[in-house]
């Protein structure tokens, strides 16, 4: 097996020089550069970089988990990581959970056997206890807000973000207010549900069953939500939709039936996907691109400097008006 | 240090044992998983996974590089790769190049360093001969035609589609056709435009340049197009565009400025993307998903077996109707 030491010996150079070409180190005098390139190419020689980083103890990479790669709001995260860590020279090992807690499970083993610096959850699915004590192995960091002391965060306030839909809907005149959400228990959930309630309450409404609508994940569940409201004989005349795929599949299909938009039904988004833009859909923007930065920020900042502090930043939402509400 | 040879005495069991229970093997006693788990735990005993890759000499990683994560036909075949992978237990190292080929040559010399098993590249902007002296180190696999023997590829035929959409126009009486493409200079878009030209000149129409719209890659991009469209004296009455994003906010935008679709002007998209389905455009399907499921296959077949043969798989491109043709 060829040895780093066989080349520079061939090359007549230093083990450091053959070191700063294989490394691709500015510091390097071009014919030098070519003359041990030359030499690496006819041996083939390929450092192995399994090796290196069991000497290095760092890999370059940052891990991402998140529930689906397919999706407006997390692929506009994954795209901010992205920028961000091409800055800094780092790769990014991505896990699709489908929302498994095993599949999650199995990344942060993966950051417990070093394989990544550090992890970046895009949405969590294990307690914050259990990510507590996987945080002593490397930084992690959430895209959304958590309780956990040794782990940072950025993050909406998506109960903020939901109340702020509710008391615009609220202003306009509405009281008939229904809403669409994804995943029925996660983190997220929780909190939109409690603006909801706590939105209908400030002015003395009950919520309606009928009117809320959950597990809406894809454009084809949003046809499905639109569906259901044209059976209704009694109809919400708002809608608080917490994803903007979903709230313009749902205003297609509703306006597919006869039933005007916002005149018969309000429609309001809750992030920043630029579908949201074509179909005019009136929104709380999330920012998502910019979490993706953020997190990434925050994950080097720890790698790279010795103290332990944690840092929690939430994005502001901000609305925009369209054609929708 | 704490060995694995260790915990295998203070648990009274075999080193194997001991490697069953950290490698979740099913075939061992749970009482014997147990007591073993609970001294790897009070050690706090974290195997280096990549001491591990460098005596087993895989890293159960696959490499995939793409222009842009946040772009729906890219997000798609991820999302086909990412299924696949699931299966056999691989995880995804992306790499975003923006189309900068040295952003592509670092991730292939992260494959020359056997940082993964293979690479699955979404498009490819280094040259064939050079993608040849990479794939001797480990697959590679292609999502788009390439003419190296080594490198297995799944791809829709780019001229065929584009070939179909101008026939499909044609054969509903357009003469005026223009169309809107994403990269210049790319594989596909050369072969885009092949199809188009030929496709006029089987009815003996010369192209016309200020109907001819490139480096479209944004909904911006697609509303820029409409607008160039709605300041011309003479208008095509027809566009062949390569992805849906854009054919929908072309469609948007020229119907916001009283442009009728498809009377004044027919709008094919050529992908898959929901956006498409949303805006009602008729397109030539792409069936991303599952570029990125064959690919997926294909690596791991060329893995798992000892054969060194290579596959190119042609997927057909199906037409969809819709409302803007």
């Amino acid at each position: 097996m060829t040895t780093i030491r066989q080349i520079a010996k061939l090359a007549n150079v230093s083990v450091s020089t053959v070191s700063r070409v294989l490394n691709n180190h500015p510091y390097v005098n071009e014919q030098t550069r070519n003359d041990v390139q030359a030499i690496i190419d006819q041996l083939n020689y390929t450092p192995n970089s399994n090796a290196i980083h069991l000497s290095k103890g760092k890999t370059n990479v940052i891990g991402i988990s998140l529930p689906l790669v397919n999706n407006q709001y997390y692929s506009s995260i994954l795209e901010g990581i992205a920028k961000e860590a091409a800055k800094e020279n780092y790769h990014l090992m991505v896990c699709q959970t489908n929302n498994d807690k095993k599949k999650e499970e199995e990344i942060l083993q993966m950051l417990r056997n070093k394989k990544m610096d550090g992890l970046i959850m895009c949405s969590k699915l294990n307690e914050g206890s259990s990510l507590e004590m996987f945080s002593t192995y490397a930084p992690i960091v959430t895209c959304e807000a958590n309780d956990v002391p040794s782990i940072s965060s950025v993050y909406m306030n998506h109960y903020e973000t939901f109340r702020m839909s509710m008391d615009y809907l609220i202003q306009k005149g509405h009281t008939k207010i229904g809403y669409c959400i994804g995943r029925k228990n996660s983190f997220n959930s929780t909190h939109r549900k409690q603006a909801y309630i706590e939105g209908l309450h400030s002015i003395g409404v009950t919520p309606n069953t009928n009117w809320t609508f959950e597990e809406c994940l894809t454009i084809d569940d949003g046809k499905h939500v639109a569906q259901q409201l044209v059976q209704l004989d009694q109809r919400p005349t708002a809608l608080v939709v917490s994803c903007n795929h979903i709230a313009a599949s749902i205003r297609k299909e509703i306006e597919r039936n006869g039933i005007q938009v916002p005149e018969q039904l309000a429609i309001i988004g809750c992030d920043d996907q630029p579908i949201g833009d074509l179909f005019d859909i009136t929104t709380i923007s999330s920012q998502s691109e910019q979490l993706g930065k953020h997190a990434f920020r925050l994950f080097f900042k720890r790698l790279t400097t010795e103290q332990q502090l944690n840092e929690h930043i939430e994005v502001s939402p901000q609305l925009i008006e369209r054609t929708s509400t």
